[in-house]
This record gives C-alpha cells, structure tokens and sequence, in this order.
C-alpha cells in the first residue's frame, strides 16, 4: 500500500491500510534506530520547522531528533519572543517560513483545527503535533505502533483508556487508530471528564464511570496525565481524591491479566494517575512508547517525503 | 568584480559594483533554494554564531537557514541568560566566541555602531544583522535584489519609502543602496517620523509629508512597519490615524501605476500601513522578500568566506 | 594509556596517567581546531543532549561545538518550559532522554552529585558539566591542560587558586587535577570564602588568607569569579572591598615572576577580581582556556565514546 497524503493533520481520516503503511515502515525506522549510526540521507537538503506555539519540550524533541536522523536541516521556531507575540497572524508567519523554502511545518496549536487551517493553502508538508483538544496523530500512531509490537496485533484487543478524555488529543487520536484498525475501546474515569456521548462516535467505544468495570477483560490500558499543574476546577475535587478513585494501585493492578500492558503519553505523575512501582513494572511499556515514538514521527516525515518502505530494506 | 571585504558593516560604504556582486550572487543561490537537496558544502567546517543581543526570531532563522545550507555549523546565543546578563562586555563576549573558533558572528544589537566596534578587533566576519537606527545591510540588499529582479534594473526608478523613517534602520540601508544604484528615493511618512534633514544624505533623495505626492510616479513602494508594540509617544495620535492618513489603502492604491511593486520588511499590521487585500494582491512582493533574503545572506556568507560567483556555476 | 570509563563526573577520581591522557588527546584535537575545516567525522550518527537544568550559555555553547565538531547531532534541553517544571523527576526525563537513544547526556545542574545519580542507571554516557559546589571536571581539564601548554609541565609547579573557593566546583575540580599531577596548590581569599578545612583534602594543599604570602612563588594565579549578581551575605562586606583586598591589580601583578600566567574561568568582572589590563595584558591565558575548553571538550566525548588517540594521527 502506498501513502499518497501531503499532510498528516489526523488520524480519523485515516483508513486502515494507511495506518498499517505507517506503523511498517516505523518498524523498519525503529530497526535503524537500534543502530551504532542511526542516520538515513532520505531528507538530506531539506528544512524542517518546528512551529510550537504551545510549549512541548519532549515532543519538540522527538520530531527534531527524528528530522536529523533523515539528515534535515531543522529550525526550531517557538511563540516566545517571534513575530507572533508582535501581533502576526498564524497565516503571516507560516507564510513566511514557506517563503524561506521549509518543507515540513510541524505544528503544535492550542487551537483545534490549526494544521488544517494551515493545509488549505500551505505548500509545505503539514504534521500536526497536537492541536487543542482535537488529536495528536503521532502520539496515537506511537501508541497503536507499541500495542502491535507487543500484542502481535490490534484487531479484536481490549483497550481500556483511563484519565481525562474530555479533553484529551491523545485519547482522541487513540479512539480512531484503535477503532479503525478493530480494537475495543473503553472509556474510563470521573463521570466530569468521560461523558457518554464518547459513545456515539464509534460502535466499537464504550463508556463507564467504573473503574472495576473499566478494567476488566483489558489486554492495554493506556493512562492519561492528570494535568495538576492546570487543574479543572469541579472536574474532581483534589489529585489524592482522583489517585484513590482513579489511579492504578498494585491491588487494582493485580486484578489484570498478567499479560496486560501499561501505557502512558508521560510525563508521568507517580502516586497520582499511576503508582511508581507500576510505572517501572515489567509490564509498562512507556519507555517503549517515547522510542517508538522516533520511529513513528521518522516514518511520518519519510512517507510525507515521497518515500516508499522499499527504500529502506538495505 | 571580485569582493575584498571582511566584514559587512553597512550599505553606505559600498561601491555599486560591490553591491552588484553581491546581487549576482544572490541570484545563483536563489536558484539553489529551489532545487530539491537546496545545500552546497561552501561553509563546511565553519562556525557561524547568531549574536542576538535583540531578539528577532525572522531574522535569526533566515541567517541560521542561509548558514546551514551552506553546510556551516550554527550556534543560536541570545542575551537572555547568557554572560552578557552577568555583566560582561560585548567584547568579552565576542572574545570568547572567538576563542571557540567562531568563523562569522552575525550580530542585531539595540546600539547604533556595534558591528563596526565588533570589527575593529575581531579575526572573525561580522555581520550587521541590524544596529539600533543606524543600518541593516541584508535587508537593504534583500530590497534591492528584489527590486532588481522585478524590475530588470534598478537606475533611474522612483522608489517611494513610506513609514517611520527617523527610527528605521531598513531605510537607511535602502536609501544608500538605491541611491548608490541610481534610484530615485522619496521619503514620505509623517513630519515627525520624516525630517526634512534627510535630502542632504544624497541628491537622489527628496522628503515630502504629502501621501500623494509621494506616491505620484512611484514604480516601487516600500512600506515600512510601524511598531505600534512600542508605540512612539507624540509621533502621531493613534494607530487608527496613521492608517487613514497614511496606510496604503485600495484607493490609494488605484492612483498607482499598474506595474508597481509593493515592498514590506515584515511583520505587516494588516489594515494598519497595508490594507490586507493589497498585501495578498499580485503586485505584492512582500513574500519574494523573504525568500529573496534568505539568497542574500547566503551570498553574503560565501563572498566573505572567500567565495567567488564562478564556483557556483556547476 | 587507554581509557576505559564511561562516564566523567569528577576528576578526585582520575589517576594520573587517565587525566594525561585527556591532555594528550586534547592536543590532537586543539590542532584541528586551528584547520580551516574544523570537523571530523568520530560522533557520526551520535546523538548528544545539553540537559541543562542551570542555565550556562557559555559552558552549553563550548560542549555544543565540540559535538558538532565531532559530527554528532546535538539536542539543547533547559529546564525552562520542560517537563521537569510539570514536575517530573530527573530520572524520568533522563530514561526518556535514553529512550530517544541519547548517546551522551552532558548535565549541568544545580545538587551537587547528579550526575552521579544519573551513572547509576544511565545507558547514555554521562559528562558533568557542573553539579552543584561539587565538581566542573572539563573546566578542571581545561585549567590543567592550558597550564601545561605553557609551562610544559604540572609537577612541581606552585599554583594559586584565589577567590571564593569555599563554594567553587572549579576550585575542586582544580585541587584534585593538579594535586594528582604532582603541583602545589594554595588556596587563598577572604577566610569566609576559604576555610583551613580545604588542607586536610591533600597533602600538597594549603590554605592562606593572606594574599601577598597567597602569591609568593606563584608559577600560575587561577582567579575565581566572584559572583556579585548573587552575592553571598556576610561573606565579605562589598564587592569594593573585595577587589582592594583581593583583586589582582597591577602593583600586587608587579610583585609576582614575570613568567607568571593569569587564569580565569570567566566570565570576568573586569575591575573586581582582576584589573582590565592585567585580563587583557600578556601574561593572561583567559581566552587559550575558552580555545582549549573546546579541544577538551572534544578529547572527553570522543574518549567516552570509545576513540584512541592514534586514530586521530592523520
């Protein structure tokens, strides 16, 4: 299956085959990484821009790292002190990175909808590396990616996410690759941050208040950060109320299947959303997610290049 | 015509023909941005330092493009949290980048003469990337490749800078390298922000407070930016005043010839010196800039590394 | 001598013949250095992150350069905006830093063993780039390798270590550098800023208040910075107080030999601790030590990274 996208903005239009195109040629970006020499030349000559209007160190990171190990040339372009504090609009400043020949405009907005926005008249490659609250497409292709090495599949698994999906881009852009590519999905947490109406988006999501129930049956559960630095007034009452309602506890723990494995986007708080014991168990896999997630972010830009998976196999 | 100099300081002390060395230069490397792999091993090995004492991130990521398409190793050094805010000198500072090895130090400093201080003791190239009001050489050449470019030649056309001219080291630069080529420069803005005193830098220059007059006959129109950030007590009422009295606006704009080119340094105030449709419209030039500018700092780099235009040919 | 550690995170446990071969190999490397093309190709591949949770320009820019030099891709990370502020722990962000396949993490940081901790469980090879008042080993190496540079020689020679020793990890990682390479070491200052206790570390260490028996005999005179921008209460009254019982100033530099070299870590307080024409005059090596930081710089990472010296013979 070839990729034939210019940009990648999220993964609800995403088919199945497109998914699966992804998550291989990761596969073989992952293998490369394992290498004494972790360099390819497939993006030798050209620039990418990583335009963060909201602030992510460790995602910037990723995707910097992952633009160099293809030999880009990389500019780091953040809100702080740039034209956009000087009143330029979104639009302006992208249109000007363009003017300077950028090939790739990787995009985190605390707006829902900005890369789309911006690929309606960009001629630079569009990824989008988290907008608002609507998706975080490499985070939920890293995630899905990390499931399959582990499980062998996706199709048919049960995947329980636990935390605040209300507000979620990372629980969003799971909900789609792992209800495309056939999963279960169980929606799990405070009644305040998992509303029902999660249900309606997909046959294969279910929702529940319960966490015994959410839990049960899980081949993945996958954790979302309780963003306590930010706390939602009335969402929940205190972060050691949500860690006693809601955090994976050893006793919850021990209730899972012993082949369960644990995920989550980090940062992670322990003691709050997960114990630290879990977190650094055998059966987390979080460590796992951040590799994976080079791999994932270097597929991406490759196949938005115009690569093919073939390419790859010396 | 072969380039002697170590240093780029200003525009006022260049020959017409060092400055159309320059231009022809820029020419080969702007068709260099275009071709897939955009990189040449012409600064392989080099250091180039971006000494940003204020801060500008367009001009920054243009310098760091230009320097690492040229296959040069960039370091980003800005005040904040530097040595520079400890207390140590600007030349303590310099010193000690040379002492790294640095090859070029792009400097922006607030203060009129930095650059020309730097080059007086420095063995590394420096470049003025901008010096409180006194000039800043790529802009101006970026204009004037611009200009070129558009208009096969420079001599003998009228250009009109409209704006803030007492404090702007954009027109500066301009008014010698148009008055070097052979242009005719008229200044026009506000009589606080447009002295009379002007006409005597050159007889090619004339000073008007009349918009018409300034526009009449004027094949180029460049605008420069109010900075309404740190808006000028007394220099005129109020943002929206200056944009009836002086924005460049669709009726102003129908008294012009349909060959005119409209110029900005960017960031623009849409609706403040520039109607928006004007600044999207086709005799706006205002992106070319910008990729014209990113050529010419390229060119500049090469010519004070010892380049020479032929070695471009291949 | 071959080097087998993974790690540099003080020198009070180098032998002598480990800390002669950093020299050794920093030598290779300061020619380079002076080449036009500045690079060479042993990090190819290599990944390299600056995590910096105290800021340090000038330390961050010399460890920059000298992985670029080496052909590494380098990654700045500072604790400002980062994750270590959403209150993940050091270790979490260092385990994901090695997911990423970090090769070597260059820490700076403010506790005093840090680096330590991070050896314990780090794959990535760890550089201390200063922890805390304990140890700053490359400025250590610098020092030492600037000293032998020119005085052909460590044994035997008399050095002074003036200023405020008492919270220096530059002192320290000086005490131990030159005391296993045979020097004498005093220490001097106000007796706030060097207590006796510094004389039971070696037997070739003594402590003095008074500043004219300090300089008696002195080979070499290391100034330490004194840090007014933060100035350590009741330490000693003012910083013009300082500088007329301390400073080096031309009548106390006309009482020590003339073959005598002025060291600085820098940056320095011209007029404080030592005279502008003294930092500026002969007898200074501040500007070799930034110029040989770089090559030392260079000499460790490529040494972590499993180089022999020979290799680089051609």
């Amino acid at each position: 299956m070839s990729w034939t996208r210019r940009h990648l903005l999220d993964l609800q239009s995403l088919s199945a085959a497109e998914l699966t195109t992804v998550l291989d040629t990761a596969r073989a970006f992952r293998a490369i990484g394992e290498r004494s020499i972790k360099k390819v030349p497939a993006l030798r000559g050209k620039t990418v821009v990583n335009l963060f209007v909201e602030p992510s160190t460790r995602t910037r990171i990723s995707f910097e790292l992952a633009a160099l190990r293809l030999s880009a040339d990389v500019i780091n372009f953040t809100a702080e002190s740039s034209s956009l504090k000087k009143g330029e609009s979104l639009k302006d400043t992208v249109r000007n990175l363009e003017a300077l020949n950028a090939d790739f405009i990787i995009l985190r907005h605390g707006a829902s909808g900005a890369p789309q926005f911006l690929s309606q008249f960009a001629h630079a490659h569009v990824v989008n590396a988290g907008d608002g609250a609507h998706e975080h497409p490499t985070q939920g292709l890293l995630d899905v990616f990390t499931i399959r090495e582990r499980r062998g599949r996706i199709e048919g698994l049960n995947v329980t996410i636990l935390g605040d999906i209300l507000y979620s881009r990372v629980a969003r852009s799971n909900i789609w690759a792992l209800a495309t590519l056939g999963a279960n999905v169980t929606l799990c947490g405070p009644s305040t941050l998992v509303p029902k109406v999660f249900e309606s988006l997909h046959p294969r999501i279910r929702v529940t208040w319960d966490l015994e129930e959410g839990l049960r049956g899980a081949d993945v559960v996958n954790l979302l950060r309780i963003q306590h630095e930010r706390q939602r007034i009335s969402a929940f009452p205190s972060v050691g109320e949500y860690a006693s309602l809601f955090g994976l506890t050893p006793s919850r723990m021990a209730t899972l299947s012993p082949d369960v494995i644990i995920m989550h986007p980090g940062p992670i708080n322990r003691g709050v959303e997960i114990a630290s014991e879990i977190a650094d168990g055998v059966q987390s896999v979080i460590l796992e997610q951040v590799t994976n997630g080079l791999a994932v972010r270097m597929a991406v830009l490759f196949l938005l290049n115009g690569g093919r998976q073939g390419e790859l196999a010396a």
